[in-house]
């Protein structure tokens, strides 16, 4: 495998899990080589040139172009505010660089079609950081679904919620436009419904409902604005392996600070998952008597790859931005032409399909086709 | 307050949890005449005398119709499969006498409906037997959300969870047939249903998705015949206080026993009860720094009262059957002319219209209003 | 079985939880005479017509003496102050009356031992209310253990916790004071000792170590008087079976309710139990691939009898009061002649030994010896 | 703060951690010089030039002598098994280097006791590895305590148990060996006293007890060899601040992977923690009413310092590799001159104290104090 350059595009929340991740992946895999962090790029130089320093990137620039288009870089990070993921990443592909794109795709599906369509074009890897669907918890899940250990799976419910919006006394800001996107379903529904897609496939009809739990918000300089996005959808499902399933989001859930819960059933067992307790799974089977059931609680452990590349020991857990190295050595092993497990743009542009049909959806007040 | 003859129709799972609640009020509570056991019906002669005995009634009939007139009852038990509650209800009432029936009300609208009119037309109490919301948690949620305690509620999700429908290689039986009802959602639905109400009144409008996990179950001589009920619904809500639903139903859900999840998120705080955990309750306020805010774990607690009634001691847990002993009261304070907390036929009729709502609603795959 | 009459010493705690257990037993197990509550006696006859009316006996009586020598009487419950256990235990004994004492028999070995001489001189059978262990769940444990699930037991560890004595601004009263006992070792340890005993049988040696998280505590005419019992104790262990152990005590807890938190390990599995969940266990065990064991929660159910005698549907939750009801059949049973789970004198006094052993080994400060 | 050259001797489970650590340090604090990983000792020339690259050390030797003596390096981790820490230990200080050096110190108390003199004697830093303590978690509850806000402190429980001796044919290794050390005392009981330490301070007497699950152990050649070592340890302890406590290892306990479990009981309230869920920590308090008090499960959050170097939103969750990092930025900062929060062998000598003096207490059966 060829050594990478690595071009960073943001250092907020995102970037600074993808500088990390190119930092540690060589250590923490010992199978891959080690990236040279070449490029950062921020909003200006300044801010550019302090955080590479304090990321440990060679160069900086104040001008994401000219990072996009440098000769030097292999791959480029994208992971600034959503609106500008489109540009940032076509003019990556279209300068024949690899591509590590922040979810979602874009705010508009037409923008997200367009990134596929880059892509294509490229013939480069243009992969999404979905980095839960990383989770060696996640993967067992699929494993256990594979193997057919809770039988046909035939209902789901996912939710997700956090609480960063909960407060109605914080000021109005970019989230609460309709600008921005819809609420809760773009900005973070996405998360569980690529844990769906990893685990259970495609999405076939859906019906959806959002709503506002505050109807304005303070302004800066006093008085209120009405607040234009939903913090909480809800979401009937069919997907397309038959089974039913409903979601639920909110952004405003008081106390819900990183909660993606997740209930499997299936006609042997059900599989339950809380992304609050990232490190454990319960898992109820019928493989024992009656009165010995239960759901049981499996610790992550160096039997769930790749958690052994972390630590050696059981139960000692991995953490939020160790999911992101995974994700970072996925997207190599992707690049040099090896099997991984990504979400790439062919796949994700499923994801903002059906986020579409569910805005659509929730519009209109009825169910809704997702397209393929 | 005078003391009450009882008469007991049925003695299956809550028949005979009504006989144990009638049995213990007045020592429970101490504050209530002895009930008398006076007359139980069940469908054999046979089986009533053995049942009296057991169960500790005077008389005992195969006749539930000559027990509704008896004069000696001044209250009729009525805990039979649902498709005999209208007739045994209404006779009841026609012959002067108080009434607690078991939920649902009937399997179909136009006989609770029937039903309700009988209970106006008699002056007599009408009630129905729904036992969670007696919980003394569940009325300390109640006040929590009364004093404004999580501000005001936007947003609400309620499960329901049990596994007896799980195994698909159980045989077919009457709960597979159509003529028996919808399935999960008036099986167990009006559960939920009938907390949401107690704790945050009605449902304006409803978009409700029913399933069937298994196509056809096996028979008892071989062959398999198609299941025509669902064991499976989710539904979309519109509360008429504003706040949006969730609402999720599965008989089908292997290792739940007895689950109904409820989550009720506001602007202040969130509040989470799990009934298979039912003498706790969970809540988060912002009432401390954002470095301790925390859900924090409440154990039912003689401050809740009556658990006092029961046991002086905190975190001893009251049972399922001590529910029915709290509803048991209830109805002899309000037969007593007393306040009291129950559902009466009043009420649950609105819980008979939203099931049929919904049943509408998945039926033709678009949202309904609830009649009122 | 014959019918039994019933007198009553006492109506507090456990005094209303007897009462409650006597009137429910034959409608619970429906396999048992229902037994006839016949006298009550309280501190004054008029506290005891009152009670007797609330709890449905029959007569009441200001005088425990004339109860004990009732000819009418069959059986005698003892719920009383632990001081007064040893002289009504006796004259009830002497009577001819079987007994149904509440833990601990005495504050004093010395009387427990007498008791037991009484009770083996009488030929009637003299049990102990330990209602913990007459849970389904403990059985289950037992069952477990018994068949080898978790192989051979080598360490335990049984913590109890309340938070009744936790305020240190509390009145002195007197379980402060010495001439009432050891503390939380003799007023509640004799708990976890029940269960140990059930479990795992007796203990050899211990080494114990007592403590006082509040020197003194305020009088209500003002000062302050230095406490003279301990809250806290802790107790290392060598079993007879071989195995070690610790035992922790606090009735200083802020926070623990009923906690009565279990471990055994053995050497292909573990058990959690916890009261204050008192409807699940936990188990580990083997037998499943390393990568999806897991502590299984398993919710009690009818496969755990008798559970199935209060309710037929899984995961619905028995009560604290519904122990005393399990309790109260097994003594039934026991007085019929027939094999019965209890804890009698007999096995009684040795928990009185091991609590004798554990407070010369806290106030001598060395290993003690259990005599047998 | 100047740059630093590393060191590192070791690359099993923690020399690993140490190197991820020091190539993380800089990117995630940002306020650190980017660490030199100069050179990477192994046991082979072979083996440590394998791991240089795998690990980015720039150079490899197969002579730790040399390395410590390297005038290149400035600090040097240790990582090796026990029994080598002192002679490199040692020699690295006498070299003038900066150690940071695995817990425990030494399997002998002399050779800790060597160390430390060797420590003073070279004015250099010489710090333990007790990454727990790192804990943003363990840090805020160091802060509720020092605010007073569960009160005083009167006692405490703390337990570890992990399962990697659970299987009784295991082949016997040199864990079982007498010349290794005590058993978990010393494996890994140092880790719940580092944390003790932390919190609370010194142990002032200490009464232990030592257990063997197992008598012997297969050798692969056939035959078994007897355990000489004792997997399960349970100690009484008094405390220098008065409090009394208890507690307990087991390193052949089923099902338990990374606990410690920590219970702190107040005169105002309790803490409880385990770190099997190290992103969670419990807190009960009095400040509410009395009906709605309960242990609120407190989520680690960028409100918990330095949680928020790592990520910016709450609940997100660290991991245990995590905490080496953190731990490695505070042995930057004590390097630097400025406060840290570490131990180092002055307070880790006292860890061996009191692990020496339970273990004489274990073999002599009695009390003993802990030597100061």
């Amino acid at each position: 495998m060829k050594s990478l350059n690595i071009g960073l595009i943001g250092t907020g929340y995102m970037g600074k899990c993808h500088a990390l991740a190119w930092n540690a992946v060589a250590s923490v895999f010992g199978d891959v080589p080690r990236p040279y962090l070449a490029v950062l790029a921020e909003a200006s130089q300044e801010l550019a040139a302090r955080k590479a320093q304090e990321l440990g990137f060679a160069r900086a620039t104040g001008d994401w172009r000219s990072l996009v288009t440098d000769p030097d870089i292999d791959v480029v990070s994208i992971t600034t505010p959503n609106a500008f993921h489109p540009d940032m990443a076509i003019a990556a592909l279209e300068a024949g660089k690899h591509v590590w794109c922040e979810k979602p795709m874009a705010t508009k599906l037409a923008d997200a079609e367009r990134m596929l369509a880059a892509a294509r074009a490229s013939g480069k890897v243009a992969a999404l950081g979905y980095n839960y669907i990383q989770n060696p918890i996640i993967r067992m899940i699929r494993k256990l679904l594979d193997e057919g250990r809770i039988g046909e799976v035939n209902h789901v419910r996912f939710e997700m919620d956090e609480d960063f919006m909960a407060d109605p006394e914080e000021l109005f800001y970019w989230k609460s436009e309709a600008s921005y996107g819809h609420g809760a379903l773009d900005d973070f529904g996405v998360h569980p419904l690529s844990i769906l897609w990893t685990l259970l496939g495609g999405v076939r009809r859906v019906c959806g409902h959002m709503a506002k739990p505050y109807a304005d918000r303070p302004l800066r300089d006093g008085g209120r604005r009405a607040v234009e996005t939903y913090d909480i959808a809800a979401i009937l499902l069919e997907l397309e392996n038959g089974a039913s399933g409903v979601m639920a989001l909110n952004r405003s859930a008081w106390g819900r600070k990183g909660r993606i819960f997740i209930q499997i059933f299936g006609s042997r067992g059900t599989i339950v998952f809380d992304q609050e307790r990232m490190n454990e799974v319960q898992l109820y089977t019928l493989d024992d008597a009656r009165d010995r059931q239960g759901f049981r609680t499996i610790l992550a452990a160096p039997q769930h790859p790749p958690y052994d590349k972390f630590i050696p020991a059981p139960g000692h857990g991995l953490g939020f931005n160790d999911l992101k190295v995974i994700e970072c050595r996925e997207l190599m092993r992707r690049i040099a032409g090896e099997r991984a497990m990504l979400i790439e743009f062919e796949d994700g542009i499923r994801i903002e399909r059906t986020v579409d049909a569910i805005a659509k959806s929730a519009h209109e007040g009825r169910w809704v086709e997702v397209s393929n």
